[in-house]
């Protein structure tokens, strides 16, 4: 009845082929896929706010869809539903040199972004690896390799279009570079993965590209002497653009997979970026205070392709992990703790995986504190999988007792309901509970993610 | 009764002292004076839970109280009852030089909390202007000069303690650097007034003193001249600490009230954070810009006495305007629009006051696209008054029609209520209205602000 309903409103854009219902199941993750019952393809705005009024009158769940690149099932219709495909809302709306900002549908892909961007001498930094949709990055909260420097999806999303529960179209905020006008609905939207309302817009933060984009890398004898090196870098507020860890195990499987020689050691890997002047004087004071640290063998390079090669190690660590395990997928891990707790928390984590014999190089956003152990399963090895999530609990504790959190970038999803009432208590999720009931009372958006099954009894 | 119940829990904590009231009755904007029923000043968290239980029982609101430097009545008791004194919650609780981040009680001061960090090389970078407490600035969602390159509130608030109305504690996120771990209660108290809870403790982003601070200043013959100049050090992404736009007529005033020969034409004044080698780059580049603009009698330094000197009409600008009006009270003006059309909203704005023959010089935030009328008036002369607020009224719905916003930093307090539904839409002031019942269904946290009146019926 709600297919008729949604089918009279939409008509070809409303499919329940098999195939279809099949590729929004599931995302990178381990979580066990679950089929939605239709799949709505908008085109617009409106698309999204009628299928979300059709919905909400039937109390039928909504989960919207960009990519499929998430890591912890955020994008999983685990009621099933209407899988809301936003993938064909990718145009580029507007882009200013001058305000250095732009608005994009939800569907445009961060390279596809890039590259449209470039023409205008411009760029958006954020950078989690996958080519993600941007409204996906916006909902999960992304961050990654250069976050240290410009920032996250929290920073960089100036505004948003969101349609909510009940079919309300709201734009969250003007597009000046600061307000203090009301509560900020931007930031709540942001990282809410789809429960509190559907992004059909967003207004972003630009920058210019450098004039110079110089790349770096040194190896140490022990992680501790990396991330010590990291945190000084930090703390001297020297100008770094990406600050990254590989350590020794990623390198070796790198080495394995992709028939390189690099050192086998543990390896820091920087990007600077600025001008010619500006990017020296960075490079030379961070190569000073690594050096103090104990690092060795500096290369540098400004050529594009050179830093391609620099960086490779870091490029090709996720999937020479992944080969490690045929027929493997990602068994998703992040934490990210403040620096000065890094190197504790890796070393420990360290002992842990070898304690429990689990291949588990490690790479990391270091300059943010933020580091993710490259594990991979069988998904039909009910088994192996138990005994990461095992890991992953120890892991998850270490951080949260560390004064971290149990994720910096992937978010909640299904798989961290129970740790996000360890890191902040229960009280705050009940206001997280209650302000989700009071956006969305039939409870429909993405159900059973982030603030798990929200009813009026939980008040 | 209420206050009985008060003082049973908290004892000499409440006053009644018709001095100390009237004290609480007004922030320094023009607004008309309310007198709390009575002042509690609290000295802990559990304090502030208190005086929540107590005052949500009884239906009595409750509003918080800092230093009272507000300037759009956010902090005036218009609905009588509690004034929460928080001024006496004035510990630094705790200072890491290596995670760059402190907590603190929310009646620090801005000035105490840098000389605080001064031994440790550390500064906290957001200068309103006032010495105001740290929790008001953070529930304002302050900014000022230095935000174009350190940020405002929002970005450098890492984590709240808030107390709800109900009394509940809520610790908001964890202190690593970022997080995706559930909704972002963070940003959703902060600017949010003191309208959904009570901030009891703050942790925020610190920054290394700065090897090298240098000043310099610029004049113009036109305003739009500088502000071209400006957009494009901006968009070329020059590494400003501060630019600042004092115009003419503000210079004028100055050299009046302090007895000073600044040359009377439009100024600039930039401030650069670095290292000696880092500095001199920005400035050449940032100088090199602005004279093509027309920009003339570059000065610079790095002495601080001489910065001070350099940057007078800037310190003494708001003193210089306030004489011209004798017993009179700032009329707060604060607007904010993307860059590109700041020149067109300031030149539309300085015809304005010509033809009204309003006395307005104009100081800006420029770099952010923000800046102030500098209005006085005698709050006793209500045709002045209505006459500057017509202008007001003018100048917010300029910049609304210019996609900017009615407030970048003094927030929306009694008088912008209005303009946050021209700038937002009812259907996001609505959202921003269930979030505020469903987290103080009683409607006692300061009541009457942000969101206006707010009550079942509304939904």
């Amino acid at each position: 009845m709600v297919i008729d309903e949604l089918r009279a409103a939409l008509g070809e854009k409303v499919s329940v082929n098999a195939t279809i219902r099949e590729h929004h199941s599931k995302d990178e993750s381990f979580h066990t896929p679950t089929l939605p019952d239709a799949v709505v393809f908008a085109t617009c705005t409106q698309d999204v706010a009628t299928t979300l009024k059709i919905c909400n009158a039937h109390q039928t769940p909504v989960v919207a869809w960009g990519a499929g690149t998430s890591l912890e099932g955020n994008s999983t219709p685990i009621r099933g539903g209407v899988s809301l495909d936003l993938s064909q809302m990718d145009k580029i709306l507007r882009v200013s040199g001058e305000d250095l900002d732009c608005t994009i549908q939800p569907g445009v892909r961060r390279k596809q972004l890039n590259e449209y961007l470039s023409r205008y001498g411009l760029f958006f930094p954020v950078d989690p690896g996958a080519d993600a949709t941007l409204g996906g990055m916006a909902s999960t909260g992304a961050s990654g390799t250069t976050t240290v420097k410009y920032g996250a999806m929290k920073q960089l999303v100036m505004s948003l279009t969101v349609v909510t529960a009940n079919g309300e179209v709201i734009t969250t905020s003007r597009r000046a570079r600061k307000t203090s006008a009301g509560y900020d609905l931007t930031h709540l939207f942001v990282g809410s993965e789809g429960t509190l309302g559907v992004i059909t817009e967003l207004t972003l933060r630009l920058f210019g590209i450098p004039e110079v984009i110089a790349s770096a890398t040194m190896q140490f004898e022990t992680v501790r002497e990396a991330v010590d090196g990291v945190i000084e870098v930090i703390q001297l507020g020297v100008d770094v653009a990406r600050i990254e860890l590989v350590d020794r195990d990623a390198v070796v499987a790198v080495n394995r997979y992709s028939n390189t020689e690099l050192p086998e050691k543990d390896l820091l890997l920087l990007e600077f970026h600025g001008s010619a002047e500006s990017t020296a004087i960075d490079i030379a004071q961070a190569r000073e205070i690594l050096e103090r640290h104990g690092g060795q063998g500096f290369k540098q390079t400004t050529d594009e392709s050179e830093r391609r090669k620099l960086w490779q190690a870091r490029h090709d660590a996720g999937l020479a992990c992944r080969a490690h395990q045929p027929n493997g997928r990602i068994f998703s891990t992040d934490v990210c703790v403040p620096i000065s707790k890094l190197s504790q928390c890796v070393e420990e984590t360290k002992k842990d995986l070898s304690d429990s014999k689990i291949f588990g190089p490690i790479v990391g956003h270091v300059g943010d504190g933020n580091f993710h152990v490259l594990l991979t399963c069988d998904p039909a090895d009910h088994q192996a999988i138990e005994r990461l999530e095992e890991f992953h609990t120890r892991l998850v504790k270490r951080s949260l007792s560390l004064e971290g959190t149990c994720t910096g970038e992937h978010g909640i999803g299904i798989g961290k309901i129970e740790y996000l009432v360890s890191e902040l208590g229960s009280e705050a999720v009940d206001a997280m509970r209650a302000i989700k009931f009071a956006l969305d009372p039939n409870g429909i958006m993405n159900p059973g993610k982030v603030v798990g099954e929200v009813s009026l009894s939980n008040f």
